[in-house]
């Protein structure tokens, strides 16, 4: 067994160093010199690639265009909104100065205190305000809206404790910004961008989640509404993998961005945000992986089939190699990627731990005695199980079981997901039980004292009000006041 | 005519003024409110994502992954290697510190003095330093080598006067960085990226360039040879498309990367670096666009194909959309990017105007008579030639006009550009012919101070050592001294 393999920590002893061990020896990230900002690797970055992918292709498909806005915002921008500026003010990098100079002894350098700014630049941790200085200058009339588009981009928040893509100061995503006639088509719109994210966490991630709303002391800071996905991972913690937010009017009335309406009267613009970030890679490896390595959904993982010849003599490996090369070529005529790995320098053994915790969904392994046999193993990362099949009709027979796989691993997360929703009414047993994790559906008052008073007690919050639950009204359970609805209360990342 | 395209200045009577104008009339970019900083426009961006796409490929088929190094470097890690920190230290945004707070009367924020980091960081102007010091982790034997990571991402440099895509303070850009065994491995990578560059600039683009090797003077900061693509504008200047640099062992010392050889022995590392930028959009725009708007390359094009339905009469417009549709159908199966234009806002001949400004490199439009004819119209934007062909077989003949269109700019601007290039040996006659532009092949000796001494004189600059020239040694027309070859000289952007 790989030496790797056999140090990675096992979710029962340590949850969190096992995901942390994960990271490193998976090969997908790693911390960098600059405190909490991430190396993202090969391996980890061609998963966001794939994940881009796939949803810029959703994105293009409701009308957004792509775009690109500066990374770099005035400090006076962000004071326009006040809400906003006090929910990130406190975790902004400062640029104050645009030079270095030789320090006097001429070893290093130094911040040349002639080059200062006169206003001081923030690296931006979301662009609504640079974004919206601009569109005044893009929207005039009804006839320019609506208007929608997206960055893929950097963002930097100076968080102070971190985690590989879970938190880190500066971490890659995408957000959207569009801009309406009407509140109706702005609320619309943010709750579309939602679906599209549920469906590409489920249909790609594999990753079931629940949609709802925001309470308002968990809302972006300048929205009127923010729409969640949230997760469940393997500890039953809760993570926000996704946000829509309804802006209302705020940064359009902030950056005085209107436009005439038909009866050529000035209205004030009608905005939303959405933005998923590297951050979902975290919710990927946390849902499906095992003590043996990563379990990767098929619909995103780098390598989709890896194929090794076992063979001990350079005749063997040649015969082997040239019964799989047609096989090769089928796979990949089908978009299926493969990777042969016929490098002599690591024994089978190695190699199939290697992609065990790399999560390759599908391995392929085919010896001599195969040949003679017209038969092919065929192992399943997300089971495990290995199979012996008929060489004959493998490209389809792969081809069906990356279907399966990719369906079997949403069924299983979705089965764990909902064997730990629970509905609770009593507030002793919720404190007992929250400890062990899981989605607690829960009568709630509305009021932030009452959500103060759970997240103090327990460190649970309020996760959403639950679009898909049939709501009605009762008591909540912490205050004894009456309650209109259920929300989801979880311990979460 | 649209009131836009009267309004675009003449190539003949600014050719400054007419490129600014064209970047903004044409959608692609604008002035940010940050100095120096813009904003790309969808249709800019478009442009942008159509030519990371293609470059992405190329590099991933020569074995380069993609990775994604942290935005911000430690201030010391400059300092690390002598040349690099004098090349960017003058131009460097610098993050002093992490947090604002709320300004004494409450209505701003101002920089809070006690979150002041205990080392600036400086915001990316390239990444050498931060990826060498992660590499001296990843490479340890000869088996880790060779190691080729690519990023795509934004980098800064405080520049003091910008021109939109040419020369502004963000940019975005890709950066690739090898890591190799030997020097005659990295030399070669260098060189095979250039190649790259050139088949992309020349088949994509269509634009000429020459390759070529740069004076030390010209180098990047820190290496030991700069490979260039230098391309040339329409107004005779030369334009630095992409630059591949071999690094020597400069960085791997500096950050001591080193590896054990086949015979266990330490070496250290050998690098390489290469990238291009958006620069390229205004390469793109200043090679092929006129007085009418942009030209673009249907290889880049984010609309190859515009058809615009003529018709006064609902039923009219009816007719001719139910006679488009199969060809709409039959051009994007071939994988042609069309735009249906049947708005009834705007008249067909501002919709022309309007597609001619953005370069869309063909036209079809479409009347009541064509039906009856069996005609359709055809416009192609390089030339502005106009002709009605029968509608019998139109998808065919578009998708050729589009390889005769993409044929034919690169032609024009090869022709162009081959016309101005002079050998010349006499300064006299170089210092006056070089204000017209045009890249002059003269002998140099070799020397900083003739080097300097022209500079001086003319604003011109060598450009490079060309690689496809038959070169004879000669004598410096500035110095007469013994030159070994001839460079390019010329000025530029």
């Amino acid at each position: 067994m790989a030496k790797e393999l056999k140090e990675l920590t096992k979710r029962a002893e340590n949850y969190s160093q096992w995901y942390n061990d994960l990271i490193v020896k998976a090969d997908l990230a790693e911390q960098s010199a600059v405190r909490g900002c991430m190396v993202i690797k090969p391996y980890g970055y061609a998963i966001w690639e794939k994940m881009q992918a796939e949803l810029d292709r959703m994105f293009k498909e409701t009308g957004v265009q792509n775009a690109y806005f500066p990374l770099l915002i005035p400090k006076s921008f962000l004071s326009r909104e006040a809400e906003h500026v006090k929910g990130f003010a406190k975790e902004c990098a400062v640029v104050t100065h645009y030079r270095l100079k030789s320090s006097e002894d001429g070893n290093s350098v130094v911040v040349d205190p002639e080059a200062r700014l006169e206003e001081e630049l923030i690296v931006r941790p979301t662009s609504e305000t640079i974004i919206w200085n601009t569109y005044k200058n893009w929207i005039h009339s009804y006839r320019d809206l609506p208007l929608m588009c997206n960055q893929w981009c950097n963002v930097m928040r100076w968080e102070m404790r971190t985690r590989p893509f879970l938190r880190t100061s500066e971490f890659l995503w995408q957000e959207g910004h569009t801009a309406h006639a009407t509140r109706e088509e702005a609320e619309a719109e943010a709750q579309k961008m939602l679906k599209v994210y549920a469906d590409f966490a489920e249909n790609f991630m594999a990753v079931p989640v629940l949609q709802g709303v925001k309470s308002e002391t968990e809302r972006f800071a300048g929205a009127l509404d923010t729409y969640t996905i949230e997760a469940m991972m393997q500890d039953g913690k809760a993570l926000q993998s996704g946000t829509s937010h309804f802006l209302g009017q705020n940064f359009a009335k902030s950056f005085d961005v209107t436009f005439l309406n038909k009866e050529n009267k000035p209205e004030y613009v009608w905005a939303t945000s959405w933005g998923v970030s590297t951050r979902l890679i975290g919710a990927l490896i946390m849902t499906h992986s095992d003590d043996n390595g990563l379990v990767l959904p098929p619909k995103l993982a780098p390598i989709q089939v890896v194929i090794i010849p076992i063979a001990n003599k350079p005749e063997q490996r040649e015969a082997v190699t040239e019964k799989l090369m047609p096989v090769i070529t089928e796979l990949r005529k089908k978009g299926i990627s493969v990777k042969y790995d016929d490098s002599d320098n690591k024994r089978p053994g190695f190699k199939f731990a290697d992609y065990e915790l790399k999560g390759v969904p599908v391995r392929l392994a085919m010896g001599a005695r195969d040949i003679e046999n017209g038969t092919i193993e065929v192992m399943r990362r997300d089971t495990l199980e290995k199979e012996t099949v008929s060489f004959e009709g493998i490209a389809e027979y792969v081809e069906k079981l990356l279907v399966d796989v990719q369906q079997n691993i949403f069924e299983k997360a979705r089965k764990y997901r909902d064997e730990h929703v629970y509905e609770c009414d009593n507030y002793e047993e919720f404190k007992e039980r929250v400890k062990d994790g899981g989605f607690f559906l829960c009568h709630w008052d509305g009021t932030e004292e009452t959500e103060a008073k759970i997240k103090e007690d327990t460190q649970a919050t309020i996760r959403c009000v639950p679009f898909a639950y049939e709501q009605t009204p009762g008591v909540d359970m912490v205050s004894g006041k009456p309650a209109k609805h259920r929300v989801i209360i979880a311990r979460s990342y």
